[in-house]
């Protein structure tokens, strides 16, 4: 970690009564820097104002994140930007915190946005069905934790289904079908995270006038497709053309609506 | 909080990098204090021991957690001890930690069991279906916190349910129904936490050969039952006689298998 700055001063721990720790109780957003940019900011603002007001967290100024944020980055080109908010301290129990929220920057090292193909591999893991808390980007991520501890060597990413044998998301990533001229993006309505670079596509595609299915997807459905995609915020819009360790599908040209989103992402 | 100790240190703060605060990734047991003893304490490590093996975390040695509890807990008579382990601190990103797990004691002020019923009130929030984490005491608690900001003021507890509409549990508390003879408790293989009271209810009926159907139960099967418990480590067995503000049952004697092991629960 190169720095960071706890409730605006530098620092890096919190208290044991955080309701980030006790129960997972906050959010938290990803931010790529490219050029000393942190970049899709208004987005992840967006996404974590959503949060904030579906869990009943006072979200903080943007504008202090952001002051926070250039303090932080100094004249670094290239890092990682990590916000976490949470609903600030509590003694034990669910109850309700009445103190002031706790908002936690840091600052990682990184080496700029890659390209090329992501190996991945299929989880036996199974995401559980959570529909009031789908979506959101927020603290409580032990499944993410348990299908990354079961990540083979050979891969970077898992294709994680849920309990219904849908096909989900990535471990840290959205992913997006291409078959023939469709585009299709599984639906996280019972589980899964609304990432922002998948949100910048769907966005995109409606103001190209190009549809992309949010739709249930099988496995046997995701492997007969002509292109697959992870998507996000670190990755960009990466392809996929290893799984399990073989050569999956020949390269197929990316969708012009893929292109044109992946050439914004790291535009800070 | 009376005093708290990290890693056996005397402290109240954990890193921002630690895997409990990052991801929830870490499990904790709360337990009573009575006459200078914690109570249950081998059937809170047994749990805790059994919760680490599945998330595949160290635990640390009972010994160990004897001993600072030893030192936490001076000449108090009562309190209540709080004991949580995370898989310790990492980088972002969720690949698996490599450095010692995070151990943290903490002691709050407690009056002591209480007796007489609870008011409980019927949660709209309904708990997801997670088949891989059900059962454990885990720091993913976002819903617990969500139904508890539910909570209505004229109720301490409440029923939860889970998104298939079968009752799970309380908020921090497992049900018991009685119906004649018979008593009944929540399956928890989808969700719900596998409490410390629930199994040693459960137990303690094989010893008294007590029939314990674990079974799933609707809502109008629960308010049609004779009685209802909430059991935790803190409320011991406690009957509900009023749901929603209003006069539920007419007192029916506690079940002998409750009252007895409610006779155990704070004998330290």
């Amino acid at each position: 970690m190169i720095a960071s700055l706890v409730n605006g001063a530098p620092g890096n721990r919190v208290s044991i009564l955080d309701r980030g720790l006790q129960f997972g109780d906050g959010l938290f957003e990803t931010l790529a820097v490219n050029r000393n940019q942190p970049c899709l900011w208004q987005a992840h603002m967006r996404r974590l104002e959503t949060g904030c007001a579906r869990l009943g967290i006072a979200m903080p100024a943007a504008e202090i994140l952001k002051q926070e944020s250039r303090q932080l980055l100094g004249d670094l080109e290239q890092a990682v930007l990590k916000i976490t908010i949470t609903r600030g301290s509590s003694m034990r129990g669910y109850a309700p915190a009445d103190g002031p929220v706790t908002r936690i920057l840091s600052l990682f090292s990184w080496d700029g946005p890659a390209t090329g193909s992501v190996p991945v591999s299929i989880s036996s893991w199974r995401l559980g069905l959570n529909p009031s808390l789908a979506g959101l980007k927020h603290l409580n991520r032990l499944e993410q934790v348990m299908a990354r501890r079961a990540l083979p060597p050979n891969a970077r990413e898992a294709i994680l289904m849920d309990i219904d044998d849908r096909v989900v998301e990535g471990i840290a990533a959205n992913l997006f079908l291409q078959q023939d001229e469709r585009l299709l993006t599984p639906r996280i309505n019972d589980c899964g995270v609304a990432g922002v670079v998948r949100q910048l596509i769907l966005d995109t595609a409606a103001d190209m006038g190009v549809k992309v299915e949010e739709a249930h997807v099988d496995l046997d459905a995701l492997l007969a497709a002509d292109g697959l995609y992870l998507s996000s915020s670190l990755l960009g819009i990466r392809p996929v053309k290893t799984i399990l360790g073989e050569d999956w599908r020949p390269s197929v040209p990316m969708h012009p609506l893929l292109q044109e989103v992946q050439s914004r992402i790291f535009q800070a």
